[in-house]
Order: C-alpha cells, then structure tokens, then sequence
C-alpha cells in the first residue's frame, strides 16, 4: 500500500494568536502619567487617548457623561472633582511634598485648603507606609469630604516640627462622571461583555494594564473578518461607573450577555489568575478555565469571595450577570498594590501581552463554541467521506479515536467545553475535528 | 479621624440561653421512682407530674386516652395492665426478688401467678445478665403472654435448689392507652415537633431524661414573647404511643410540620449524638448539625440505620415526617443500657443542662431561619446606612466582608442555614447581621 | 421458650444457577472450524449450527437475509463473497501457504487472482507479526478492494527469492447478509437485548465463544417456567449486521428495550471485564455491576471510551440504547487477539461457563428487580404476619434489621437495584426478603 495523506485530519491548530507586545506598553507608557480620578479632565484626557487608538482601525468609541446627582440604584452621582495644585510648603518656602512631582501625593477627591499649621496638627492628613518606606500609598476620600496628602514613610520622618503651609486648590461642583463604550456588532445579538476601569491615576497593573489590554483586544476584535457574538467594552470608573452604566441598560445587557470579564491587574509577569462568577459554571467561567488549564496551567484560582473589583456589582442578586475575572497578579496580592511602587516597571510588554493572548484565546473559544448533532444514525462510514486514514499510524489512530469518542456524544446536548471535558482533549483539537465533520455535513450545528 | 462606634456592627451576639440544670434534675428526682409501663396508673401518674410542672408557667398538657383494641394502622392498642405486687419466696418466706425493691424486677405486662416450683421450672422466666452481674435487666413481652423476673447475676447464682413461690398480682383487660400532648402556638401554622417517651420504668438516661428535657423546654418555649412556629410537644408510650397519635393526626401533621426532633436519651455527661432523618437533608437535619457542628463539633453522627426509637414511625413510608434524634449518649451505646445501672447517678444537671441548650438553640435557629432579599440592585451604599466603619480594623473589615458576602447571595433562594454553609460563618452571626440588615430594609423577609 | 423456626425468614437463596460447562465447549469445537466472513455460505452453516442447538429446546432462530446493496443509514449492504481456494505455490509445486490448512490465511474478501510472481511483488500482499512470530494475523479489506495472504513470521521468512504462483478463487457479488434472531416472549413487551457476532473465522475467545454462550443462555431462558421480559438474541456479522438490524428496526426496539448486553469475548479463563453505556447508569449497567460486584468483584472496569464491539452503533447518538458489555478477557486487551493463537486451547469450559453464570444472573436480577411499595403506614407489626424470630439470634436480628431497613425505604421510588446499593446487600438477600414480604402483601409491586 502506498502513503497516502490523511487529508483532513492533519495536525490540529494551535491558535495563531500574536500579541501586540510593544504596542501595548507604548500605549501603557501614554497613558500613565495623566492624572485620574473617578471624575473629572484626566478621566476625560484617558478616554480620549484610547478613542485615539481605537479609531485607527476605525472604531468610535462613545464617551458616555452621566449628570452629578442622577440617582443609580442605592448610589448617586457624585460631584465632578477638579484640581489644578496641591503641595507642603516648610517655612523656608521648600514644597516638601508636590502634587506635580507625583500625582498620588493628594488624596483623591480632596477638599481645598490653603493654612498654615503646625507638623502635628498636619500629621491627621498624612498617609504613608511604615512597612514599605519608599512607597506613596493610593488613597480617596469620594464620599466623605476631606482633604489629605500622601507620601513616602521616609518623607514624612523627615518632616521637622515648624508650621507648614499646606495649598490643595481644588473644586468640587456639578459635573458628569464619564465613561467610554464601544460595540463591535457581530452575527448575533449575544453579547461577550470587556469590562476594565480608568478611575486609578498613575498606577501600573492596577491599572494603566486593564485599559492597555482592553483597548488592544477590541482594535483585534473590531478587526475580525467575521464574528459570532456582539462585543461590547467598558472603560469605567470603578463602581459607581458600573452601577451607573448598569441602572440605564440592565435590562437589555441581562437579555443579551452570554459571557463577561472583568479585565483588571492584566499587566505583570508574576502569575495567572481567576476569579469566578458568584455561583460559578456560567459560560464565563467554562471559557477562561478552558484557556488557563491549558496555557497556564499553574494559574492561582481565587474564590468568588476574594472579589474586589466591579465583578461585585455585576454578580449582584438581581443583577445576576456571568462575569468573571482573568488577571495576572491580583489586586490586593501583590506588595507594591495600591502604591507608587506599581509603576511602569513593574508591568512589562510580555506581562500585557501574555493576558491579551488569553483574553483572545477566550473570545476565539467563544466563537468556535458550538453544539454539534451528527446527522447520521448509527457510526458515519469514515472512508466514504474521505476521512479515514488509509495508512494506520499511532497518530492517525489518535486522531479516529477522538473523532469518533466526539461523534459518539453529538447528541447536540453539550456544547463543545463540555465535550472537550468528558473527552480529555483541548478545546482547539475538538473544534478542528468538530469544524471538519460540519464541513462533510457529517455533522449540524445547533 | 476620631475614633467612633462601628454602629449595629458590633459584636455578634452568642445566644443567653440558661438551662436549667437544677430544675432539671429535680424533676429527673421526682420522675424516675413512679412504676411505668406501656399503659396504667404509673403512667398516668408520670403525665400528671408532668402536667404540674408544665402548669407553674401557664401550659396546660392534654391528657390523651385511647381504648384498649382500637385499631391504629397495622397495630392495635393492647389491654391495660396494672400490677400490685410481684415477688419470688423462698422456703423460709423470704422475698429473694421483690418488685418492690425495684421496679425493673417484674417483666412488663406479665400475667398473673401464684404458683410454687422448683428453681429449675422457674429458670426459665427468669433473666440476668452473666457479662453484668450487678444489673438487673429491663424486660417487656407487650404482645405475647408470658410471665417472668428480673434479677442481677449475682441473685441468680444465689438462688439454691428448692420450691420457691412465685406471686404476680397483675390484671390484663380493657382500658386506656394514655399519652400527653401540649400545642404552644406561634404566628405561623407550621409546627415544630418535640416527642419523647414515658413508658419506661425507673431507668435514667433512658428514659427520665427525654420527659425532663422536653417539660422545661415546653416551659421555655411557652415563655417567649413571640413565636414564629408553633411547637407541639408529645410525651408518648414508645411505639404504640407513636402509631396511635399518627393514626389520629396524620394529615394535619404532614400539612403542618417543618422540623421535628425526637427528645431521648438526653441526661448524661459523655456524649453528643445525631441521627439523621430517613434520606437526611430535612430542615430538622440541617438544624441540629448546624447547632452541634457549632457548640459540641465533636458530636456522634449515627447513620438512620441505627435508629430504634419512635423516629422509626415518623421517618416511615407514607409518614414521612421530618424527624430526626438529637441525643447525649444513644441508646443501645453504653453498657448500662437497658438495665437497672442506667440510674439516676448516670444523668446529671449537667448533661441535662446541655441537651436542654442544644434544643433550645435548635429552636432559635428555626425561630431565625428566614430567606432574605436584597432590596437594592447592585451593592447597597453601606455608608448611607450608617453600617459602614468610619475606622478600618480587623475586626470591622472582617465583618464589613461577611455583610457583603451575605448581601451577595441573598437573593432569596436559599435560606439561612444554607448561607452559613456557604459563607462559612456561624448561624447566630449571620443571623445578627441579616437582622440589621432587615431594620434597615436593604433586607426583605420572603 | 421453646427454639421456634424464624419461617420464612431462614437462609437467603445463592442462585441455583448450573452452568452447562461441557455443552458449552462441545459446541465451540463444532462452531470453531467453519470458514466465516461478513457474507456467505460459512456465515450461513455457522447459523445452522446456532439453529440446531436452540431447536433441541423448541426455540425456533429466525435466519434474516437483507440484499446486498440495501441501504442502511450511512452504510450499504456489501456484496456477498464466496472462497472455493486460496494457495501460495513454490516453483517446486509445494503450497508454502494453504487455506485449507487455516482459514486465516486469506485476507477477508480478497479478490481473485491466478497469477506469477516475484517474492518482492508478492511481499505488499503478506501480513504477519514480527513480535509473535507463530502468530497467524486476521485481516479484512471488506469495503476496499485488494487481495491478501497471512502468515506466521517464521513462514515468512522462510519465503526464498523465486517466482510464486499466488491462486484465490474468490467471487464477490450481489446476494444477501444474514444474520439470525431469536426472541423469547414475556409477560411483558419490555426487552432484553443480548447480541453477539457471527462473522470472525477460526478463533476462540474473539469469537467463537459468544456464540456459544447466547446460544446457551437462549436455551436455559426459553426453559424458564415464567418470564416477566421478553428476550431478543441477535446473531449478527460486526458492525454492518448490528447497522443493518438497527435501521430495520429502530423504533421498535427504542420503544421496548430496557437493557442490552453486547455478549463477546466470554470464553477464556483470565478476566472478568465491564465495558458500560455511553453515559452510564442505564439498567444495563446497574445490573451487571451488582452482579460482577457480588461474583467477581476483582473484574476489570472499563471505559466507553474503550468500546470496539457493536455496543458503538447501539449507543450511537439518535440511537442510544442501553447495551453494556460483560465479558472474560476484552478484545484488544490479549496478546493472542486477532491471530490464529486464539484457539480452542484459550477458551474453556470454566472460562464459557463462568461468563454464562454471570449472564444467568444479569437475567436473574432484571426478571426479581422490581420497585415495591410498603401497604401499611407506620412499620408493620412484624410477629402478627409471623415474620419476627421468636429466639433472637444475631442471624435473626440482622435478617429483622435488614427487612426493617428494606420497608423503611420501600416507598415505590427505588427499584431494588438502588435499594441494595442504599443498604449495601447482596441484590439476592434483599430480593428474597421483598419476596416474602409481598407474599405477605405487606408490599405491593409497582
């Protein structure tokens, strides 16, 4: 007998998925520096810098502008914050701590003052870290007026007892807080939602990462030939941006989502992370175990009750939407959390690459994710449909095997992260065998 | 920031239930002396004990009589006995076993003789236990007509070849077969179920501490300001007593009753039990695991088929009650069992103390019980409600993170039990914090 | 008292079921020898033979002819292929390889041929086994053309350079398929499905012992007094037989089948091996295992993913019925399968014999396994339908123990299958005690 190919049955693939390394960290160095809060210009200057990127494949994001006061659920819209300055003066007129040298050094949302007052009357407003003394820690005072300064241990143990001019001109009126959404439409009305927030200020995996990461996947998304579900990505400021965006379209996001993520601390080379939805087992959670069992299997997996970020709201009772969270170090994890230390070296251009690639690798298992029902009563004659292998080999033999274990179950009663399950094989090798028998008609899709 | 009170937040509150351990035991005192059998004088005289006691707080027991012969299910209600005197004589007129030295000394519902006979025509009625020579056995032959003694090994041995006389003064004809019943009600209908058993003669653990157990907590139950359920406690002959109240009451008790706890062997000091309903899983189950997994973690779990008191009729096909057993040491699992050791220096204050706070908690826990809804969409604004800590501790984060937790899942599909499995948290303390959650209504009660 | 009978409470029943050892192998070397392919007239004597020995008990096979070209779902009926010679010829004249000497030595369904030739031209046309060199392969090519010999390694080896005379007198043409059937009717239309293949040529274990064991266990089932199922025992060639079979009758046997045993391999003396449904848990599957895990708790588990009999087309999406496999030693799983070293020395009588007691008892178990219903509410009172020892005993007190476990679960939703899982009894000990107690009518049979 002479070889002969194998035809279709080759080698399965292995994805294809390239991610856009430096252009993820040229686009997270931008980013970085422009001054964040949960309201006001900065948020506005960081929407427009991923609109920017979007519209160079042609996609228009919508910044979305939600009135100071507009009531959503329990919360409201808080007053729009802005500020022009912030620093300690000592009395040699020496600004000891400056706003313009790192824009963590003001707690967020702080009220103006402009007084002069002694170290220890000053010492309330302080924030630093005895345990990390070189470190400025993230702190906000949203809802409870109040004003206050942060800074490194060291320098606050070098303050020396004098009167100190403390200056914050800041102003806190009515506004709109601001968020950005994009949807990239695609055959079917289900949606896969990308949720990420732009409320930090100059902080690197939590989070100029999460904004890089999302803008990325949806310019690749948005530049598919062909797509199965609708996208839809959120650039909000954390928590009052998803109540406030989930009170105006709960009930068209709850009709339509099949599948959510929280795209947040996407930026390090530490490790891989998942955190699940409230009850787990949603297409969500089928999908990113799916990848990281595979990919990186040595992901950290947290419990529902680690959560922290707007997974919170999205898996809300009554709320109730499949939203799970696929990191790379988790927020509240990592000792530079939260601080001055998370900065642009602690994210890297293969840390951000590394979670685009799962996050794509999630979408493109959304979209080969079918039920399949074979069309033939009893076993398909695999030689009449070209699809036998004329020479028996181990890896022929392998590959008939798992054809006809997925044949043997396409009863159309499991979609194929279950069948890749109970067969033991990876997702992409049954979607090729599974895509070839729908291509011989040998199977339908549901 | 001045330091302030963390609100309704503050400690989680541990129960205040007092047993009444000297009360208990007085009455176990009183009790256990009074001849018992399955009918008669004895045990309507052990009821009318009982319904003095109950009388100090108000509670009136009904005292319920059936006619001999009435056919109840399978069985029938047998004729009622009563005995005057019981003793074996020998030669030189002395009594060598004498009922009136102890109760246990005649074998329940033996027909009446006077008769003499050699030891060895004797030997065969009579019954002591060579592996516990100082016990006397605890004997019945309810349904077959026989006559017999029982006696420790050692009497036995003593008894030497020689015509004894025997003398039973019995009577066996028509009559009653009593047992008592007490309804405290609640707001609701539904009905919890606390039986016990009264036909045993004067042994301790089994059976005068289930009739004590069960009169002080029918006091206690019958003291509380408000009752969601209503509680039905039944003092019943074991068996018969149990088969005669189900052929009387049946369909209203399956309509009526959410959880019931069969209240035996509950006096001494060495051990916690459980015994499951029929196919476990019944709010009666669920109660009692969550109480003793909390105060007594290294309690006995019995499997249903160990069961041998009247949780066999109630778990019975047809009946199908949700009854369970919670127990100090079971019966049939210690070496007095069944004998004249099993005495009132086997029971204490103590160990009935203990299993009257184990039922009490069990019934506050079902008092508690609720299915709760969140009333907001998305997380509720806990500052709002004044149920956010102002000062961030340990202790106030630890309890900020449970009341998040709970809000999470309380979308009333499960109940409270079910939410401290899940949560991981003890039942009192989720509790407290659902009830400060309902006065502030971010809670609804399904 | 006098030591009582505890009626019909004594010793459980063991079976009683003799196999027919020598039968069985008697059989097996009249069957073995025929010349058998997927068609033609040794298939046909191979189910004379079947037909011979089931009519010896009045039970008439029913020999199934489908035209060759007939259509069945995917697959087609092949042409029918008669063999008259098959021979290699040295130059000398000597028949290096013979047909006649061992029917495995032409590949099945070889085409004609008469012809010369070279050891090197010939050399595409030899199968053998380098690693089992006195093996003789079993090779097909039912549905591509092409022609064939085997032969040992040894003999192959010993082929020197010279010009062969290669003769096949073989003629494929239209005619028919056959295969047999044999149904045993019931009291109910509810089926038993035992099926087996008729197609392989002289071997033992894969297949000359399914046969034989159907056969046999046809016999004893048609002698049964009483039968609650009706039994089908299908004969077919592999794979397109079971198709053919199943698209001429699909729905019937989709309608009635209650379980269904896929019967080969039973013949050597090594193994015991359970291969189950496609998703388990079937009747079939329930049965076996109590079986196998009573008799022959050592037996080796399978998977489906294993499967390689015609239990693939029964389970087949759209198909699905619940047909298992019991066997000895499974196919694929023996050095000596597929090759002529599978002979009537592998099998045995012990080894057919103990694969026909299992089955007995599979059939045992589906006739006694019925759900039962406790007649009374609350227990029975066991002494007044003379079901209670009069002498206690440990024997005694388990049998009551067991029987009162039995009525505690026989509320009608188990079968008795789950109810021995549920009290981990023997199905025997459980059935024989649900039989006394519905000629007691304390049960009914749902």
């Amino acid at each position: 007998m002479a070889k002969e190919s194998i035809g279709e049955l080759a080698q399965p693939s292995v994805g294809g998925f390239c991610p856009p390394y430096e252009d993820l960290y040229s686009f997270a160095r931008k980013y970085f520096p422009i001054f964040r809060s949960l309201t006001g210009p900065g948020l506005r200057r960081s929407l427009q810098l991923i609109a920017e990127e979007l519209s160079t494949v042609g996609a228009r994001l919508e910044v979305v502008a939600v009135p100071s006061g507009t009531a959503c659920f329990d919360w409201c819209v808080p007053d729009e914050w802005h500020i022009d300055d912030a620093y300690i003066e000592d009395q040699s007129g020496r600004k000891v701590v400056d706003f313009k040298n790192n824009n963590l050094h003001v707690v967020g949302y702080s009220q103006p003052i402009d007084s002069s007052m002694s170290l220890s009357e000053l010492d309330s407003h302080l924030f630093s870290l005895p345990e990390l003394p070189q470190a400025i820690p993230y702190i906000t005072s949203y809802y409870k007026p109040f004003w206050g300064f942060c800074l490194t241990h060291a320098q606050r143990l070098s303050l020396t007892e004098q009167k100190y001019r403390v200056v914050i001109r800041s102003t806190l009126g009515p506004g709109v807080l601001n968020y950005g959404e994009l949807v990239v439409p695609g055959r079917q009305a289900e949606e896969v939602l990308i949720s990420t927030n732009i409320c930090h200020p100059a902080m690197g995996n939590n989070e100029t990462s999460g904004p890089a990461v999302a803008t990325f996947l949806a310019k690749w998304v948005h530049s598919l030939k062909d797509r199965r579900y609708t996208y839809r990505f959120l650039f909000l400021p954390e928590t009052i941006g998803a109540i406030a965006f989930l009170s105006r379209n709960l009930q068209r996001t709850k009709a339509n989502m099949v599948a959510g993520f929280q795209c947040v601390c996407v930026g390090d080379d530490r490790a891989y992370s998942f955190l699940p939805t409230k009850n787990g087992g949603t297409l969500a959670d089928r999908v990113a175990l799916s990848v990281l069992r595979e990919l990186h299997p040595d992901f950290v997996h947290y419990s529902f009750f680690d959560r922290g970020s707007d997974e919170r709201q999205y898996n809300s009772p009554g709320i109730d939407l499949p939203v799970a969270s696929v990191m790379r170090t988790k927020y509240g994890e990592y000792p530079e959390y939260h601080t001055s230390l998370d900065d642009l070296d602690l994210i890297s251009a293969s840390g951000l690459g590394g979670a685009w690639e799962v996050y794509a690798r999630c979408i493109d298992t959304l979209e080969r994710n079918y039920k399949y029902k074979v069309t033939t009563l009893a076993e398909p004659k695999l030689d009449k449909h070209g699809l036998y292998p004329t020479v028996s080999t181990k890896a022929s033999r392998d590959i008939v095997k798992n054809m006809m274990n997925l044949i043997a179950y396409a009863d159309g009663s499991e979609d194929l992260l279950a069948l890749a399950d109970r067969l033991k094989l990876p997702f992409c090798e049954l979607a090729d065998l599974a895509e070839t028998l729908h291509a011989k008609e040998i199977f339908e899709r549901l």
